[in-house]
């Protein structure tokens, strides 16, 4: 199957057969993950820029391990945020990359729209890590793989996504993609952190997380934005796990070997509770795992990749 | 032809012969860079330190671009700026570079000098990527190789230079190589920012952009620190803009195909009007790309290279 | 001989052979650092991700050069320190580690424990770069390298450490080490810096340096954190250096060729005078090339290596 992209953006752009597509390249790519040697010459030659505005060790380093791998060149630009003017400097730094002939440009940024005007401005490839409240599709396609991996297929699924719908660029990068990939999805959040427009999509809205869960194959807790109490969203972090916070005894009401996830870093005892996160139930680590898969995968895939895939 | 030198510090050491040396090395790093895979294993096995004190991605990161390119491993010195202390702090962090058996030290530092100083006391190579406002020599041969790429030629050409001569190290290292390689040379600025003595290398001094662009084979602008308005080096951005900011209605006062430079970061609207930095009188970008070459020829003349240049 | 471990926590899991296999296996490795190219395969596929909670340039740098030579991929993680809560969070990101199929990890933290802490939840293989005032095993180490090479043996011979003994995982880590290879040792320092419980690991305490010097073979100055003085732990900078910094005239007094040791950075002048730090009887600088050979024959060790060493 042909890759007809150089950048990944969202979701919204892709078909459900290149969601899948991707999914399945990622396949090869845990394995070689999995291996005493991790190295291959794939894109020996090609350069990765990782321009982080925002601070994400996680992110980057998932996307720095998976370009290593696979034998490129990655530089990471660090982004003093003060220093950087929105819009104008975002052209001229983007001008800047493309005359050093990076190949491709990872790019997380406060602003929604960074990736895609970034995208407009360069030859390179660009793949949104994460824009603002906007869209993080990576940590969308590795939900999905993590999904698949665990539950044999995504249509069908009952996904309950939990938390901070508002802010979540993850909440809504899922969504389009599990819609296109056949799964009923039900957001569920205190009424100041649902927006009633997410409807729109196709989801079922709700305020009462114990009344979504029965018949649930996967849940997803969001990171709750601590600082975001302060500004009345959310009465208290007590009174927001009582209400919406993952934990065994709440889980069992899915009837089902339901499936616990997050996209990370977790606050215990807030949005999860530490012994359920540790459980059997919850696929966070390998949720972790399968986000260099994906984003290997979709180094491959967006640079062409080499026509060798054996360690040399 | 034989390279004897181990550091560069400023184009003062060099020949106009060693200029051309560097210059025709870069031509084919030029080709390299353009290719698909961009890989040579000319550097492998030879270590490159780059120790930034003062912020700078732009230079950084086209040095680190070029090493590894080079096939060279290169290591960030993260240097928090408040923690050392100037002369033997500096002395006591070569004696270390020296002690990991680093090939080459790239160093930007705030103190003119502080290149030289390193360079003493270093058996490893040394490049200055900016001293203060003394010396900025990487950044000069760039310009320089741009200027031949779209002149032919610089013996006989007329540049023009255009800001806040004063605080540049761009513009001290520019007159030292273009006054070797025959070029004729005119400084413009208001009289806050344009020191009498640079008179004594041989160059005209102006404070009247207009008069001087007529016959201009090219114009360099140079940033302009704004915080220095605050301090009464000059009176506005509007005042600054209208005196010396290049337009395309300004620069039609050449009478020529005039070339327009700029070192970077630039500030739109004013040392250079917006639509003319992007227009193809603008050399800007492609002064990026030559940058890349220029210090892959650096690197690999001051570290001896390899015996192979071709793609492993 | 085989190698049993998995982590370096601490000298005191190390027998005395084993700590000779170290020192032997950096002997080549010292040979390789010294060659013109500096590569080799031995590590390569293998992943090493240094963690660094505290601000360390020269052992952080030290540990990269080391795995870049011999082949391996090393990746920063940047760790804001004020994002970091202890302890639980140290655990979480022990989980993105694991699950990022890191092979090895080092870290410096700021809390004892945290190292052996990492170490009980990974699989993958931990070094302490540094943990509170615990232990710095590596520095300790390269310290004994340096001896063996100086010295020829390190059993039976006299070693005095001088200087803020309370804060010092260096002198905590050389005094196991010392003692396992028949060292004798004496620490030095003011009453206020000199803990008595030391003197349970069968180790000389003194106040008194002058009396301590004669028949030493090694004198090591540990770096003292100026800010403690404002906590009234020593009463000045010059009262300081007169009484336990060590000068030409102080070393005289050992009435032998001993070599002055310090783990860096110095303060010149406060804990050792400035000549004799640059004199020959100083050993600084072969430590800081040692501590790359140390680090490198580590990296070996405890990742397996693999089965080839020579340069490809």
């Amino acid at each position: 199957m042909h890759w007809r992209h150089r950048n990944l953006l969202d979701l919204d752009a892709l078909t459900a057969e290149e969601i899948e597509h991707v999914l399945q390249t990622a396949v090869p790519m845990k394995e070689i993950l999995a291996r005493p040697l991790k190295k291959l010459p794939t894109l020996r030659g090609k350069s990765i820029a990782l321009m982080f505005y925002e601070n994400s060790t996680r992110t980057r380093t998932s996307f720095e391990t998976a370009g290593k791998i696979l034998g490129a060149d990655v530089t990471n630009f660090s982004v003093a945020q003060s220093s950087v003017n929105k819009g104008e400097s975002l052209y001229d730094t983007a001008k800047t990359l493309q005359a050093m002939k990076i190949d491709l440009v990872v790019i997380r940024h406060a602003s929604a729209g960074a990736a895609a005007f970034l995208a407009e401005q360069l030859k390179a490839g660009v793949i949104n890590g994460g824009d603002g409240a906007h869209a993080h599709p990576t940590q969308a396609l590795l939900d999905f793989f993590t999904l698949k991996e665990r539950l044999g297929e995504i249509a069908g699924k009952k996904i309950v996504i939990v938390g901070d719908i508002l802010h979540s660029r993850v909440a809504r990068s899922n969504v389009l993609g599990l819609k296109k990939l056949g799964a009923e999805v039900v957001l569920v959040g205190p009424p100041t952190l649902l927006p009633p427009e997410m409807g729109y999509l196709g989801v079922k809205l709700s305020h009462d997380l114990d009344r979504e869960l029965p018949g649930a194959d996967a849940v997803m807790a969001l990171r709750l934005q601590l600082e975001r109490q302060e500004r009345g969203l959310f009465p208290s972090v007590r009174e927001y796990h009582r209400l919406y916070g993952l934990t065994k005894e709440r889980l069992a009401k899915t009837g089902k070997a339901t499936i616990v996830m997050h996209p990370g870093p977790i606050n215990r005892g807030v949005e999860i509770a530490s012994d359920l996160a540790d459980s059997t139930s919850s696929v966070i680590e390998e949720q972790v795992t399968n986000g260099v898969a994906v984003r290997m995968a979709l180094l491959y895939l967006l640079m062409g990749g080499g026509t060798s895939d054996v360690v040399d």
